[in-house]
């Protein structure tokens, strides 16, 4: 029996590939012939895998973040260990039985919430991106990043569980003059954001389940606000305590941080939405193709505004843009996995790719969002991204 | 300021829990002052959290299985630590770089693929559950079981990410009478099954990911079959090998198990779809209501026939039944998870959970099921399931 690839990878264009001829009826793979390992309670991932979430190369605990290999992932869920991290003062060590939250200020009756009180409440499942502010800043300087995680590895994706936000006030009953809230983390930095009481009403969950299983600590265990399409600093991590109030408070986070400075020097402030981004990840910084031919091209798209409509991709530095194919599903504030199919002829490419959000916003180029915002910001860069691919294969960030 | 609890409790009407009254303007909780650890590279959940695997006491490496924790987890997604296991000679250790699928028998052109090349052809991103035609075969005796994972946890549902097994078959060229294929594991077992062609023209995917990143080794890492809504023993893992054949092979797996032995002495053989199924999860069999008043009823229903359209939930023992909310996304052959407000009075109960696919399927009753094909079977339980909570608030299985 003849195993001919050479035609195969002739019908997908590749033309320097080694090509094996054999005559057997078995491929030539692994083939243990030995009773493997038994099962186990708690499965790990395979030893030849080492995907990783980057660290830098220095770091604070309070400036601590550590970013998801997007590379390295496919589909629309990111595993949970791998969910990137931001942190204002290292990852505590709660014990739920211990933990409480309290809802108090401009209500009615302040209540207490144990997390096995939560946990009795109605539900909601839903699945959200969560994407830092501070994703891609390196595109306002603009600073060539190594590799898609490197510079917009701040975003993942996760089957979100909790209690909306909505049945908790209600209970407490929030009186007229309450117009926002201030989440406080359980961090030792007690991480506080000012939040507009309509996102209570609107999607606002206290999250206790992440991708099936409990939070992550890394990820606020035992319980976090999840604010599905907001900046993922409003989701206040190890939350402890929620105070209505009348106004914003002008917390430290909201002040020092996650404002963007515009050109005449004044600040944009409370700029929670995120905007349509798409990313591709494959191929990305870092990788090499091969050799010329058939390479689906693949990344991510998402807006906090609701669902990805159209995601277009350029071959050729954005002269041309192809529909790409969208995956199922395709949800509201979530990523959605795009693919395309491409042939790469050997010549030098820009590969860039540009999504549209049900609402009709389409991602912007880097000059129109420099444009209108300047170049203070290190906030809320969601500007078209693009590779190059060299001659020889190597692909890196296209960014000037 | 005054923590009123019980107006809270009341209005959910809890009557015996605790009311805790303070007047402290914090939380009571975990409140650390120092800073937490930091960032990790992969990270691990809370040393509070303890959801496993069940392993059963006695068990052989031949018929190995785990089981998933379905009463400790929340949403659609089962973390891939936590997918339940069925292995037929242990999990291999399997090198990715010298793993190859050969695809050959009635095909023009044999091929061999490498993972590296599969990973470049064009791709899915879908969830899709998994469940093993042996889950619930307790209900066949029947014998009460201590847990829904003791029972039931024989499903799971995951992001999978592969190639179209289509487009592998459409460039080998299958001919005119290649109507099965035979799928090969490598593990030492060879474990094999027969597929009728037309599932690869369908939704047949060779899996390379899960839940975003590689499949883990006990699903199968690097390669497996995948096969949308039928018996998971059909996705065979660790995928060595594919050949078209004119007719099944009365592989050793699909003659000395995988078929149903019916009250007239005749086996059903090859019943690979998975039909409509629902359980209740939470409150669930091992746990106690420590109180009357609220508690959510919560839980899985899905179909190998495609989405779930509705699930109902009785609290009378089948008397009467109340919908469910269903939570999203709702997919195609996924898990999806249904929740309802549930108030209880203290008394004893049976819950129960009936589903209702797109098709019009409806889930039966055990009685039903039985009637239909009698007691002699190992597979393919579906039939209601049902919780007896008894007047302490214990929750037993409900099953004669």
């Amino acid at each position: 029996m003849e195993h001919d690839r050479r035609r195969f990878l002739q019908a997908l264009g590749v033309t320097g590939a080694t090509v094996m001829a054999g005559c057997a009826d078995e491929p030539a793979g692994d083939a243990p012939s030995l009773l493997g390992r038994g099962i186990s309670p708690y499965g790990e991932r395979s030893p030849f895998e080492q995907a990783a979430r980057r660290l830098p190369d220095t770091t604070t605990l309070e400036e601590a973040s550590s970013r998801t290999p997007l590379q390295d992932l496919d589909g629309m869920i990111t595993p949970s260990s791998l969910h990137f991290e931001r942190h204002h003062a290292g990852v505590p060590r709660i014990d739920p039985a211990q933990h409480e939250l309290l809802i108090h200020g401009l209500v009615e009756r302040p209540l207490v919430f144990t997390v096995t009180e939560l946990r009795r409440l109605p539900s909601i499942s839903r699945i959200y991106f969560l994407e830092c502010s501070g994703n891609s800043s390196s595109m306002w300087r603009p600073a060539p990043q190594p590799s898609v995680q490197a510079g917009h590895g701040l975003t993942s994706c996760s089957n979100w569980i909790g209690v909306p936000l909505s049945v908790l006030l209600g209970e407490v009953g929030v009186r007229p003059e309450g117009r926002w809230f201030i989440a406080e983390g359980a961090d030792a930095c007690r991480m506080s954001r000012s939040i507009p009481i309509e996102k209570a009403w609107d999607d606002a969950l206290v999250a206790y389940g992440q991708n099936g299983e409990a939070l992550r600590p890394e990820q606020g265990y035992p319980i976090r606000l999840l604010l599905p399409g907001w900046e993922g600093n409003t989701s206040v991590k190890w939350l402890r305590r929620i105070k209505v109030v009348d106004q914003p408070v002008m917390a430290r986070d909201e002040t020092s941080k996650y404002t963007d400075l515009m050109p005449d020097g004044r600040a944009r402030q409370f700029t929670f939405l995120m905007e349509p981004k798409s990313l591709i990840t494959r191929p990305s910084a870092g990788r090499m193709l091969t050799a010329p031919g058939f390479h689906e091209i693949s990344g991510i798209a998402w807006s906090g505004s609701g669902i990805i409509a159209r995601v277009e991709v350029s071959v050729d530095g954005g002269a041309t843009w192809t529909d790409a194919t969208l995956q199922e599903p395709v949800l509201p504030k979530a990523h959605t996995r795009f693919t395309l199919p491409w042939r790469w002829d050997g010549s030098e490419r820009v590969i860039a790719s540009r999504c549209t959000d049900g609402t009709g916003h389409v991602q912007p180029t880097r000059e129109a969002l420099v444009a209108a915002r300047g170049l203070n910001s290190n906030y809320h860069c969601h500007a078209i991204q693009a590779w190059r691919i060299t001659a020889d294969g190597r692909v890196v960030d296209a960014v000037a």
